[in-house]
């Protein structure tokens, strides 16, 4: 009898409850090097739930952990830890024990998994491997990383266009009955091909799966079939897959041969990538993933936090010219961060728009002229809004009509540079190539910065003082 | 015969090109109110193809093309536009059309239309349906929007567990055959039930079609079956999709039993947006979505620029405890925004890297005490990094070396608060229930623009004057 699913009410909750409790037990079966106790907490746990609890770990623990009980790190569990993890802990493992795992997985997962080895183990675990593992380990490892080629697997399902829908269900039945390796553990669709091995269409098993057993392949396959190249960026894959609803997706060499296939499921885990890759990029930090220590929580943070000082100099050195002034007029000091302050938050939610636009490709050429011209208006909509109250504001504080019509037009002008600035840097990185979440932001809050003290300060000293 | 597939080199570079020549002919042809021109340039697009050129559109456009070629819209189409859009065009459309368009597509796209149609319509639209649409869409909307109950479809294929292979492959045949409205246009696995419709467990269609036709369900199935809640949030539903590498996922009722299906193309879409959202919300924009008038950009803006002028009023007051100070050293003025901005850029750093890691359930009760002290650690240690490069800067500019100690010393203390603030303040909107992304930005930045301002002319007060 099968056992009753388990139905799962608010996981977030739930799993985080447990996770305290069975963390620390875990923690301490490792600090006491007890590799028994070890292996029945983590018992009977699916792979997914296993590579969660064992992130959960400093990586100290981790380590011993592997040390303790090798055995626990299944080729599943593997195929489902987060790169970096895999990156520290294949060092401690056996290469038996590697090879092992490259052997049995699907050869997409296979490749992850060498990719985090280190150089010069690769040679050994290659010579570990049958030819065919072999060759497409070294086939996958010849595309370049975060492309289509390296993401595929070799594994996939294909049938000529003459056959029936029985003889396709016949071929896969008795391929399962062989042990034979090609056919992936998982798929979805049936590509159909030509004598040539070109793919002509496909059939979602779906469609297969209710079609008359006399059906010929090419009458009731898909013709709307999207074919991907190899060295497609993996980025370019992932919007595909967005925009057509695809579940898979077949991989053709530089014939137009089938090579491989894409699964929906790598997708998910690449728009999880690109989305933390982007936002740490807007935020000026370097280095994504799973960061543990602190050195190297420092290493991700200190270069742009150095590019940053030199901005913040920059802007010194702008206040530095108005000394005189401000030493006549000292609510100037107390005023002029107002102004980059909000130029700064004005150009960081155009900048943020437009890094999400592009992100999901809804700016384009053909709307970006109508999207810098709405960035443009609307910050000096918003710039003559907040001048007014900022304008009253002052006035209020320091009864000086001439000094809040100063702020006012200031906080106009500098709205406006931020909102154009906050479209046209991010379309500037991309049109040279540069990744635009990347830099975006220190180039544009050095704008508002530079041109808000500049403005203020200069209208000050030619119309107060 | 079949024509060729498309091969896809560089999607966003050829079809962005694309776009420009026929967004522009395509403007053309509704500025010159030609129906015929726009079917044309509108005919054997994919229906995702179409919903991105039609998205590019500006607003007037779309609506003066949806009157002079209703035709275009049809229900495929539909079901690809951003809701946004639907609900601008909506009110455009005869009646017959949308709930023909209900009528054809799966009951969690139907739902998803009838979402955006104004509550007057509600009535008229459901009297046209049969009564089985009908039920199906009441039912989906007696559940809460972003809730599994609203996401799921009705349609999925469930067995018996004690039919074999052969059998329920029959049955999908006949149910296909009959034009049964209950088989889902597409779907990736069967869920196996009791006699009381409790799901058992699942079979892939990839299980179903390599195994034996004599073989029994319950036999074979997957037991390892992730149930969903209708009530459950829809992004805890992705977080499973995305933890177990689900494809598809069955949703039952109060009573357990059997009564919807969730599949991964919904998911990819959820992802997208609730990316949207947490990035929007960070950059204090308050509207996600498709913005295209500078009004509603206005409007999605000025809230949280409205907040940011109160906090930046408050750091200003604490500038103007110190007029005095300033008034006798001008360089406290010149070199303050540097401590305030290095503040800013800390609290940011931790901030996002926190709220990424809440999203990603990579920050859990389980590790969120170590988090906290790695950026507390990491703050300190930037801050004695930039402590000695800007107290060195400052000598050299001043040629004051208390001025440069006391800048050091304010450096020091306003990054060890930014880093704590940055992890702390999302951590604690997440436990009164709030959505960390949301108003973390200004909590940060206020604490790091007040104590940055404080402590450097505090200081300075104290030991420089």
């Amino acid at each position: 009898m099968s056992e009753p699913s388990e139905v799962i009410e608010a996981p977030h909750v739930s799993s985080a409850d447990l996770d305290v409790g069975h963390v620390d037990a875990l923690r301490k079966a490792i600090q006491n090097s007890d590799g028994e106790a070890i292996r029945n907490l983590l018992a009977d746990e699916h792979p997914a739930e296993l590579a969660d609890r064992f992130e959960q770990l400093p990586s100290d623990d981790r380590n011993a952990l592997v040390v303790l009980a090798p055995d626990v790190i299944s080729p599943l569990l593997l195929a489902e830890l987060e790169d970096e993890v895999v990156e520290d802990i294949l060092p401690l493992l056996e290469l038996e024990q590697i090879s092992k795992a490259m052997k049995e997985l699907d050869s997409d997962d296979a490749i992850q998994i060498f990719e985090e080895l280190p150089k010069e183990r690769h040679a050994a675990v290659l010579a570990d491997l049958s030819e065919q593992d072999r060759k497409e380990i070294e086939d996958g490892f010849a595309f370049d990383e975060e492309t289509a080629g390296r993401l595929m697997q070799r594994e996939f399902v294909a049938a000529p266009e003459f056959w029936t829908v029985h003889q396709t269900i016949q071929h896969m039945r008795t391929q399962n009955e062989m042990g034979d390796d090609n056919l992936p553990d998982k798929f979805f669709d049936v590509y159909v091909i030509d004598a040539h091995f070109h793919p002509l269409g496909y059939l979602p098993l779906s469609t297969l799966m209710r079609s008359g057993p006399d059906l010929v392949l090419k009458d009731i396959m898909d013709n709307n079939l999207t074919v991907i190249k190899p060295e497609l960026d993996q980025e370019d894959v992932a919007y595909l897959f967005e925009k057509f609803d695809l579940i898979s997706a077949p991989v053709v060499d530089v014939d137009g041969r089938l090579s491989g296939m894409i699964t929906v499921d790598d997708i998910v885990e690449i728009i999880q990538d690109e989305h933390t890759e982007d936002m740490l990029a807007l935020a000026g930090v370097s280095e994504a993933g799973l960061v543990d220590t602190v050195g190297s929580t420092v290493m991700a943070r200190a270069p742009w936090l150095f590019v940053n000082l030199l901005t913040a100099i920059a802007a010194s050195f702008v206040i530095s010219l108005f000394q005189e002034e401000i030493e006549k007029l000292v609510a100037l000091a107390v005023l002029m961060p107002i102004v980059a302050s909000m130029g700064g938050n004005t150009g960081t939610q155009a900048l943020t728009v437009a890094i999400r636009a592009l992100a999901t490709r809804d700016l384009t050429p053909a709307n970006t002229k109508r999207a810098i011209r709405r960035e443009a208006l609307a910050a000096i909509v918003n710039g003559l809004i907040f001048a007014t109250i900022l304008g009253i504001i002052t006035l209020a504080w320091f009864d000086n009509f001439k000094l809040s019509f100063v702020i006012a037009a200031a906080l106009v002008f500098n709205l406006f540079c931020a909102g154009l600035a906050g479209i046209l840097v991010p379309l500037g990185l991309k049109k040279v190539g540069a990744d635009p979440a990347v830099a975006s932001t220190v180039f544009v809050t050095t704008v508002t910065d530079v041109v808000g003290f500049l403005v203020f300060l200069g209208l000050a000293g030619a119309f107060l003082l």
